[in-house]
C-alpha cells in the first residue's frame, strides 16, 4: 500500500490567517457572512492559495454488497445494490441529478457488488462478490481491504487529474448502515446501540436485532481498535474502504473533500486514524437523520454546514451543500474590497 | 392602490397531496430527502403545477435612506447606501456575486436614496429623498408608503412578466434594522428590547441607545398595530415597502418568494397582515444573526432552510439557499421512479 500510505501535509495556517484579514476588507460588515468566511479560509489553508477554487467538483460513488444482509438487518433486499447501480447508470438516482446540477464529473465504481453489471459507464473494480457475513466470519480480508482503499486511491487521483477540484464521495451498498454502525462503535467506544440508527427504514423489533446482531458480531471478531484496516477487514465494506481511500489521494493533493452523511464520514474517520493529516482536508457538508453521525461528526471536530433532515447518501447532501462551498470562494474571488469600491468604514 | 390589493389564491392543497405520493415513488427509502420533499411539495402548492420550475430566479434590490440614522442607531455612515449602491451597479457587492452565481436577473431600485445617482442599470423610482427621522415625526405619509409598495409591485411584476420563475427580494439602506425591529414590535407586540440587534454591528451604548430610541419612538408615532401601512408610514421605510409590494405582486402571480433575513422577513410580515394568502408564496430561506428574525420567521409559521450565521441582508441568503430550493424541483422533474427503474420495494 505504497500509495495510500503518502505523505499528507497539514493545512496552512499562515495563508488562512492571510485570507481572513483580507475577507475582512470586503465590502460587508465584518463576519456578516457568517460560516461563508471560514468556509472560504478552510478552504485557502486546504489549497494553499489566495483565491482557492471548487470548480468543477468531481463525485465518485462506490457501490458493494454486504454478507451481513443475510441476518436480516436491511429494509430493502440486497438485489437493490445492483438495481441502484443501474439507476446511477441510466441517471434516474438523485446522486445524477444533484451531479448535473452543480455540474459535477460523476463516476460510478463497482468495487464489490454481488454481481457482474455490464455498462460502458460503469468503472469496474470488484476486489470481491461482496464482504462476507461479519456475523459469520470476517468481512474481508485484510489484503482485500487495503485493495480496496487502493482502488479508492487511484480512482480519486484519476478524476483530480481530470481537472476536479474537489470531490464528493458517496456509496450505495445494502447493508452498509450496519457495517458503518459497527466501525463506529469500535472508534468511538460507545455503546452499539447509540450509534444504530433506522438505515433506509427499519423500526422497532428489526432495529432492536440490527443492534443485537452488531453486538454480537462485534465480540466475535473483535477488531483491533488503533488498527483502522483491520477494522475494516473485519466488519467493514468494500465501499467504505474504497472512500476511505479516496479521501487520502484528495488530501495527498490538497483537494477539499465534501464529506456525505453517515457512512461517508464514517470513512472519513477511518482516514483520519491512518493519516491524522487528513482532517484537515475534509468538510462535513451536512448533518443526516441517522443518529451515529451527529457522533461521528464530533469525532472529527467539524460542524456540519446544512442540516436538511438528509439520509438517504449517494453522496447526495454534499452536492446538495456544494454551491455554498462555491459561494464561499466566490466571495473571495469577485467581491469588492471597502477600498476598490470607495466605501465608508465603520464610524 | 389598485394593484396591491388584487386577489392572492391560497396555495393548491390537492396537487401538494398528489406532489407527496408522487415524490414517494421515486428511488430512494421514503423521506429520505428530508426538507427537500416538503419543499418541492409547497412549491408546487405555490405555482399549482406538478412539475414546478423556479429557474431562472430574479433578484430585487431596493435601497433608501433612514432619518432615523441621525439618532446614531447605526454602526455605517448614512453615505454608505450610496456607496453600496453604487459597488451593486459595478458588480461587486456580495449579491451581484452570488446572483452570477446562480444566474439571476439582478435590477437594483432607488425608492429612495438621499443623494441622486445617475446610472444606467439604475431603477430610480425615488418616492422621497430618504425618510423622515421617525423619532421626531411619521417617517412618511400613508400616501408615499402607498406609492413605495406600488413601486415594488410594479417592479415585481416587471421581472416576473421578463420569466423569473422566483422572486429574491434584498435591501439596502442605513438604519433599516432600526425601523424593522420598530415595525416587528407593534406587529409582535413584544418588548423592543428582544427585537433588536447589532445590525450591522453596533454593541454596547450604542445598543442599549437603538433600544432606547424605538421604545421612544413608538411612544410618540404610536402605529395601528392592526393597520400595516400605518405602521410603514409611521416608522416604516421605503425599501421595506417596496419590498411587502413586490412579494404581493408575486403572490397574485403564484411565484414563490425567497425571503432573506430580517429586514426582508419583517417586509413579508407586513404583506402577510395585507394579505395573508400571501404567506403561502413565501418560503423562509434562512435563520440570521439579528434575534428578531427568529421572532419574524415564527409569526411566519415558517422554518428556515439555512443556518449559516449571516446577517448581511442585500437578499444574499436568499441567493444562497436557491440552489437548494432548485435541487428539490430538479428531484421531481428527474429522478427515476422505482417503477421505471425496475428497482425491488422495501422487504
Amino acid at each position: 500500500m505504497s500509495q495510500t500510505t503518502c505523505t499528507i501535509p497539514k493545512g496552512n495556517k499562515e495563508i488562512g490567517k492571510k485570507v481572513y484579514e483580507y475577507i475582512n476588507t470586503l465590502t460587508k460588515p465584518v463576519g456578516s457572512l457568517g460560516k461563508l468566511e471560514g468556509l472560504a479560509v478552510t478552504l485557502a489553508e486546504m489549497k494553499n492559495e489566495d483565491f482557492p477554487s471548487v470548480t468543477p467538483p468531481g463525485v465518485l460513488v462506490f457501490a458493494a454488497d454486504h454478507g451481513i444482509t443475510n441476518e436480516g438487518v436491511s429494509a430493502y433486499p440486497q438485489a437493490v445494490t445492483e438495481q441502484m447501480v443501474r439507476n446511477f447508470l441510466n441517471g434516474g438516482a438523485a446522486i445524477n441529478v444533484f451531479s448535473r446540477q452543480i455540474g459535477a464529473h460523476l463516476s460510478i465504481i463497482d468495487i464489490g457488488v454481488v454481481t457482474d453489471i455490464d455498462h460502458p459507464d460503469l468503472v469496474t473494480n470488484k476486489i470481491r462478490y461482496g464482504t462476507a457475513n461479519f456475523y459469520q466470519e470476517d468481512a474481508m480480508t485484510r489484503k482485500e481491504a487495503e485493495q480496496a482503499m487502493e482502488v479508492g486511491f487511484e480512482q480519486a487521483s484519476r478524476i483530480l487529474d481530470k481537472g476536479a477540484q474537489c470531490l464528493i464521495l458517496g456509496e450505495m451498498g445494502i447493508g452498509n448502515t450496519t457495517a458503518s454502525s459497527a466501525i463506529l462503535a469500535v472508534l468511538s467506544n460507545r455503546d452499539v446501540s447509540s450509534v444504530v440508527g433506522a438505515g433506509t427504514g427499519i423500526s422497532g423489533e428489526k432495529l432492536v436485532q440490527k443492534i443485537a446482531i452488531i453486538k454480537e458480531a462485534l465480540m466475535r471478531r473483535n477488531p483491533n481498535p488503533y488498527d483502522p484496516i483491520d477494522i475494516l477487514a473485519k466488519v467493514g465494506g468494500l465501499e467504505i474502504a474504497g472512500m476511505t481511500g479516496a479521501m487520502l489521494a484528495a488530501a495527498s493533493k490538497r483537494v477539499p473533500i465534501l464529506v456525505d452523511g453517515f457512512i461517508c464520514t464514517v470513512a472519513a474517520l477511518l482516514a483520519k486514524e491512518i493519516s491524522p493529516n487528513a482532517a484537515d482536508y475534509m468538510i462535513v457538508t451536512h448533518q443526516s437523520q441517522e443518529p451515529g453521525h451527529h457522533i461521528a461528526i464530533s469525532l472529527l471536530k467539524k460542524e456540519p454546514i446544512l442540516d436538511l433532515g438528509l439520509r438517504l447518501g449517494e453522496g447526495t447532501g454534499a452536492a446538495l451543500a456544494y454551491p455554498i462551498i462555491q459561494s464561499a470562494t466566490l466571495m473571495l474571488k469577485e467581491m469588492a474590497t471597502f477600498d476598490s469600491a470607495g466605501i465608508s468604514k465603520k464610524d
